[in-house]
């Protein structure tokens, strides 16, 4: 049975380009740190992808620094001296709240100062939040007042415009497959002139900020997969991907009139639908549509099969029963037309199940 | 001009059996945490590679902690508590002595104790170390006690018999590079039982230990790359490698008698080898050879381009002269007889050269 992937807020299927510029880059011998033509050879493609990647992040080539994801790029977060503190966005990804604790001292921190780390859009509903104005120097979030801003723009890059340099950010983290390259892969944009301390140590790699030989193969799939990301989008690829996100949602709210689509009075994601059916459950739902041939999500996926109600959904009011009874559809560019006809219909089947059973 | 790679210390070609794995993994949607089809998928050829990793190194499975790098996992080395060391051998990669300063204060060290960070082989000289004998509970390193020991054994894991599990060590880092793999993957290796901060916090991937989305392609590259190198070893292959390198030293001590080969005397890796010919610069032999046709190395690739005297050299008490004009010649299971005569011939006329101007 044909499979239809419905999980792009999890990870994206990889790009043809992405594909074809890493199976290129397979032939490529050396170690980007070695002085001989093997090494400056791979030099030369990772320079190419950080370009890459600058251009779709709206940054400069300069103050991208490569990693092993938006997760370990988050460690930024983390290197700060006492008495600084991060304030994190209620409904943000765990990879920032994680960093709440001052766990690691900096020996040279980015501080002195207080960090707001946020979500530019949210993975789980696809809401997309306004970036706090710098205002006197600060930036406002709540009544508090923070000195540097972070933006998690993972789910933002190649769906949205969205440039780090207008967004007045300090620093930024993003990943490559979400956009369509290999997972495992990221970056950190690190505003010019900012001085943080080392990701890692060792060798010296990426200007002194992230040790470690680089992962040659992913990174030049992370800039193919940016570059035709931004293509796609130039392209309007993400208003039909709108559209038939729009198609979805009105489908099932013909015959499933009480759903509740979070967020759809707000700025959200083009590709992003969660909607819940209170009382029955999420991980219900996830595994039902699993055996009928659809991949889609309850909650975000690097919860690491973890099931549990949604503390994003806990965070923007929902009560418990709706957090639990909520699904995540999130559509990408090769989702087709009757590949959402199929979903709504199977999908509505199931609730109709449901519903009988619970009457 | 065919080019002749003599620099397998610093990263190997990728392995036939690796980028085959890496293109099947290819069409492998999901991502490892979710609970759906394609996302179990993916978690299978992640746990395959595991296991081929564990078989490599001669641990169990669970004891596998996928990371970016040794680099990356190196890092476990600053999660201690205050008062408690780190002892470094002299001759250790910078990523190991990157993590004398106690910058890291991990909420959950894995201490109490002192810990020995070891290389098992040097990179640069191929020197290998005798594993201390854990006596009374601890590990002595000269004057010194440890209670735990960190082994370094990214040149050797495939390349000379070695096990984890009967090593007596409490951890261990390598990366798949190395051995045929991709750049930019690696493992920290934790005894069972061990318990350890997390490398990375976030998501909850790695059992906990190393949150992030795994880098899916990558590590089922380093876990085909593993078991094609543990094979190669199983056959004989490194017998064959250690030949060509021994015929390599005796061609250029036949005509360049002065030469000082670099802990000749002393148990080495059978790929590897070091010279200096004082007077002659690394580097400068490094660019003839390259301009030559041949790729070979001057001290670590991971120093980043930075070209200066070795600090293993140095540590092995050979003076700055001899630091200074030592290069690393390093063969694989690709090296032919027909390459290592050339190069041979090739490194003798520019030290022929040398001397006439040096006269």
């Amino acid at each position: 049975m044909a499979r239809t992937y419905l999980d792009y807020n999890a990870t994206a299927p990889l790009r043809a380009e992405a594909r074809d510029a890493m199976i290129a880059a397979m032939d490529v011998v050396g170690n980007p740190s070695s002085v001989h033509g093997e090494g400056r050879a791979a030099k030369t493609i990772v320079e190419r992808a950080r370009a890459q990647v600058a251009e779709a992040v709206g940054c400069k080539p300069q103050e991208v620094v490569f990693t092993s994801g938006a997760t370990e790029a988050a460690r930024v977060l983390s290197m700060r001296p006492e008495g600084c503190d991060v304030f994190v966005q209620d409904t943000a990804h765990d990879a920032l709240w994680s960093h709440l604790d001052l766990s690691n001292v900096a020996e040279r921190p980015f501080g002195p100062g207080h960090t707001l780390a946020m979500g530019l859009a949210n993975s789980e509903t696809g809401v997309v939040s306004e970036i706090p104005d710098r205002l006197d120097g600060q930036f406002a979030y709540g009544v508090r007042r923070a000195d540097y801003l972070l933006l998690d723009v993972t789910q933002v890059v190649g769906r949205i415009p969205f440039s780090f340099s207008w967004s007045g950010a300090d620093l930024a983290i993003c990943s490559a497959h979400k956009l369509g390259g290999p997972k495992g892969v990221g970056a950190l944009i690190v505003r010019q002139g900012l001085d943080i301390p080392a990701l890692a140590t060792g060798g010296g790699q990426e200007m002194g900020r992230r040790s470690g030989t680089e992962n040659v193969i992913g990174i030049v799939g992370f800039g193919a997969a940016a570059e035709a990301a931004m293509q796609d989008l130039a392209d309007g690829k993400w208003q039909q991907i709108e559209k038939l996100r729009n198609i979805l949602e009105s489908s099932i709210e013909e015959s499933a009139k009480e759903t509740i689509f979070v967020g759809k009075s707000e700025k959200r994601l083009p590709n992003t639908s969660c909607f819940a059916s209170s009382g029955w459950k999420g991980e219900t739902q996830v595994m039902q549509m699993d055996l009928a041939g659809f991949a889609i999500s309850a909650g975000s996926a690097c919860s690491s099969g973890k099931v549990r109600e949604s503390r994003v959904l806990r965070a923007m009011g929902y009560d418990a029963e709706v957090a639990k009874s909520a699904i995540r559809v999130s559509l990408g560019p090769e989702t087709t037309e009757d590949e959402i006809y199929r979903f709504a219909e199977t999908w509505l089947k199931h609730w109709n199940k449901h519903r009988a059973r619970a009457a």
